[in-house]
């Protein structure tokens, strides 16, 4: 792993992810740039010292090198934004697969640079789009896509929060203080950090593309440089319209992603917050409410495939987390043992990473010149 | 009562409305262009023969000569809309107060023209923005323009409704019929029927005017000559930003207005579909939902105001449009009564008419020039 | 109208639910015991004094004998409890209709004997159990009766509020007076006054007798002579097993009455306080939500008949209230038509009140012998 | 571990609970009576082959001499009821720490000899009711007890599921075949289940004692031997009242575990299948709604120490039920350092095992005599 050491909110996730299916074990990392922050980090989680690296670098170099049983399996990069490139880079080229935290990079360029590697290496990357991960977005997909829905004509989707209302950057709120610095989160900040997050989901589900958008982007909470909001209209392939909002602003919001699909014959509504409920409402029946884990029939073998208790018991973040750490899993065992890969265990991959950057290109560009702007 | 008649969904909502509180009585009507509808319509209210008419010119014309005691204290016009204006200005002219349905008229010019009118002469006029009727708007009003929330920073604010996800202006669906009609609605389709309200309600809640919009409107049904989608990004006074959506065709909606306005101190959120609950998030408490009708002194005067029954006892659409009607009835009778209006008791008026006419002029001509429009 | 003066809060609403379709027209009334309240509670309401009464009896002889053009249909008694057997039985008895409040009287004995005399003279009499206005109710009931949830095997009904959780009865509250009092009351508080629309609604929603029950109930506020909590286990007919809640001390409830009924099929969730919904849940299915208004076949005839407006527009305690009355006068209408009446457009009637009187009487016994008891 | 072979649904909750804090680690298991169930169980669980045992007894026996650094601290036992017992004993008097499945044992008397050993030799003991692990539940219990909500006057708690609407353990169900079988499943089948959950959540969070009751257990699915459901009357120190409902034949029902407690001053309601929220509702107040993880100083110390990630990530069943685990382990560790043992990090130990078989044995024995009794 290279990022998470203490302090960090990703890098537990990512452990307790990995580790829920008995599939993963973590065995070394480079915590933080800090060395000492490095090494009682993980001393904390039980590494023996010769596993915990100061720098990121020198983990790849030492761990590519071990022999096979002790060697990792793949790469985690938790890092800022700024840092996901350069370790990605190497890992890939040390032969290592990937799994790696979103937006992909920080431009365009180099996101297309690791698609091209790991397109030529084959290898297996993971980009922690983790809400893909939730049954019930599995199931959305699946309506959508297999036509029940009728002809997509809209979506409405949104990604809204509210902890950065004051300007906790400056506070010693370190989530906060990398986020808003241009140099460390990249050229946006609400809209790489979570807008990316709103954006993928919207393709996912949809299986269409977003081809042009309108944006603007603010920066609502004074002497902020990167913006903390903004409202996107969209348009999709096939005329779909539609609307992105994201906030880091919008205070109350705790971690409202929800998106609504409207169709000629039905639509539905997810949301985030109340992740076991999937609402489809159809044009002359009563609203149905498919739900996680009942093991109906008509919930389908995707979406029970990816929940692990009987209905009713919530499942929640770390959980839709863990099925992509999953999926990733079942992949590089696929691909070790030669085998084909079941597309129902699906994660998001480099593709989505190259995606979100275009993204992020167009709706900055948008904003800046007050114009429609293709992706 | 101008239109109304048979097969009107409007007209009996507003007859409901205007009898809840024992203040207003029916006493002639012209519902409809068809003669025999109107009688027939007419008789079915229990009205006179004499007091029911076949067209609205001579319904004026002849009331406004009737003896004080039999004479109509207002007019009440539920028309579509390019026949507001003619029958408003008529019965202004004639000396009457006026209820109308909104939008207020087809172009701006007309609104402008009626609000001279309704100034010089200081009439009494309601137009049916109902949905401000509805007790935890008063709330949400009153807790946004009080400061509780902090400096304004954003709105979101949909109105969204599916009736017209097939073609049925085609299929014998009168409501349809005119909407779909640019002879009878006007520029817009869904933004003059329910954009409108939600553009209102924007206003109404933060006290703020939209002063510039960037829209995209478009006719997801094939065929229809209006728009029945449109998603717009508002700009507001003070450097609030914001999204406006408003759709007939987000099948499975069924009459979703819903509105989030979000502070430097605080949030709100309201919804139409579940009137009696307002959601306020504050910066480091718990959430808090105001009810309808709890007489708690922190629902404060105004809201209680506007509630008939104990809380718990849903109040809903009828019962809010009925508190236009029972503030309207009681201006008429403070002016009658030289006395003052008191302005907790408030209702939607000429200039609201006026600003909603600005506002589709905007929304049209941003979407068909793809540019920011002030309005 | 017997009772529902100034200070009444059942009277204002009955004359709202009765006005709300221009069917019926208040045209006298004794509205209260303090002849002065009476006038100016009838002078407010805009009836002449000749029309005005200061005591029921009075009214009753005199009303009866007015010409057949101005002699009222029917009369409505809103008085407290011990005060709706001598004018009911006297109403009935001088020809009129009744609508009454419930429970319909305070002893078992009074309750057949009104019933006898309806039953005799084919009057029509309404108790308003107004609960079952509602139309998801009424899809609730068809639901269930005709077999799709299959066998019914148990009912958890409740009815919660919390306003008497101080003792408001002796800080000037005429509604918690009246009810604390057990001369007015009758021999139970908040069994006669709320627990008896649980056990009405389960009855009718279930189509099957409460034949036996086990009651605690409980004075939880100090020195409130009549119960103010009761909990209840049910027996109904066919081995349907279930447990019938009802509080006044339920702090924090406003008026949650609420039932669910399991079958072997399917289960169903109706509540007071969100109305419009009735969740439906089947052994393999997604959950399914009816809503009230959507016209769609799947909600069926009875419950589209019982709304007036479109989907979304939210319906509420004063509309099911007034489908009640609505229903009351069609009934009317159609026996003096010498018509037969829809089945469809029912209403509580004499059987509900003889049937809550013996559920009040079997409810007391059983928590005063502890023991079960029959009803 | 003893018993979560495959086929279990507990035994993985217990392993991925028990994995999420990287302080507990698998080391050896008996996990089915079948002693290739074991071997292939503890195979995909990677353990070595001289590590899975075929039976119980022979593991404690082994394990218990092993080495102090292979020793396991602690033996978990997740077996069907009748298998709680004697394991637990054997593990007790072999010096092991317990984690032990609800109900603690099959009689009370088995209950109480365990709670003998474990205070004698003061061992650690955790009973896994893992819905007291749930943050909200933490608040609950606080505000409950340190007098927010007044005197407590009245509760409702009901646990309701509907998969055993079938008879599914004639059809191959192993969770139900057990369950429905009295040797295996002890005196009760729904009500040991789950109604003890219910039952140990009531005493939690109050801080008070159920005294006596008056229970109707049933078998609604025709043939069952054991309880599918029961409705009971509850009666607690201090005058409180109150209602316990539990069934498995509640159609469409998932895994509803719902407490309300009404006091003089405020009231709570709490949701398993909505575990962050936990609204609170007032006497003059708006309704509060407290959500897991927000940090703020008004969630509490204790609440916030029981969540992982921020608020709006929903944390679920096995997060909570990994608290659990969390909080023993320390305690193990606490122990063994000899520190004292923050009270804020609690689990359910050996008194709610007894409790729980006291309640059982009322329960029964309440419905067979039609009588109250006594806990």
């Amino acid at each position: 792993m290279i990022g998470g050491g203490t302090g960090s909110f990703i890098g537990p996730v990512h452990r307790m992810a990995a580790a829920m299916d008995g599939m993963i074990e973590l065995v070394s990392g480079a915590f933080s740039s800090n060395p000492e922050n490095s090494l009682n980090s993980g001393r904390q989680l039980g590494l023996p010292d010769e596993r915990i690296y100061s720098h990121w670098e020198e983990m790849i170099s030492i761990e590519s090198k071990l022999s096979k049983d002790k060697r990792p399996d793949f790469i985690c990069i938790v890092t800022p934004n700024f840092l996901h490139y350069r370790p990605a880079l190497e890992a890939l080229k040390a032969g290592f697969e990937v799994v790696c935290d979103k937006p992909l990079t920080i431009t365009v360029e180099e996101a297309l640079e690791l698609e091209k590697i790991v397109k030529r290496d084959k290898r297996i990357f993971c980009l922690t789009h983790n809400y893909t991960g939730y049954p019930m977005v599995k199931k959305a997909r699946e309506i959508t896509q297999n036509g029940e829905l009728g002809t997509i004509r809209k979506v409405v989707v949104e990604y809204l929060q509210g902890w950065l209302s004051d300007k906790v950057e400056e506070s010693g709120n370190k989530q906060a203080e990398w986020r808003a610095d241009p140099k460390k989160a990249g050229m946006a900040g609400c809209m790489a950090d979570i807008g990316t997050h709103a954006f993928q989901l919207t393709e996912y589900i949809t299986g269409k593309k977003i081809i042009r958008l309108f944006s603007q982007l603010s920066s609502l909470v004074e002497g902020r440089q990167l913006d903390d909001d903004g409202n996107v209209i969209i348009n999709l392939e096939e005329g779909i319209k539609g609307t992105l909002i994201a906030s880091q602003v919008a205070l109350g919001e705790e971690n409202n992603l929800r998106i609504r699909v409207y169709g000629s014959e039905g639509s539905l509504l997810w949301e985030q917050m109340n992740p076991n409920n999937l609402l489809i409402r159809w044009k002359d029946k009563p609203y149905e409410v498919y739900r996680t884990a009942t093991g109906f029939e008509s919930i389908g073998k995707i979406a029970n495939a990816h929940s692990r208790i009987p209905a009713g018991h919530p499942e929640g973040f770390i959980e839709a987390f863990a099925n992509l750490y999953r999926n990733f899993a079942l992949a590089v065992h696929a691909i070790r043992d030669g085998k084909e890969i079941d597309p129902s265990y699906d994660f998001p991959g480099i593709e989505d990473g190259v995606r979100g950057m275009k993204f992020l290109e167009a709706v900055v560009k948008s904003s800046v010149n007050d114009r429609w702007t293709d992706i």
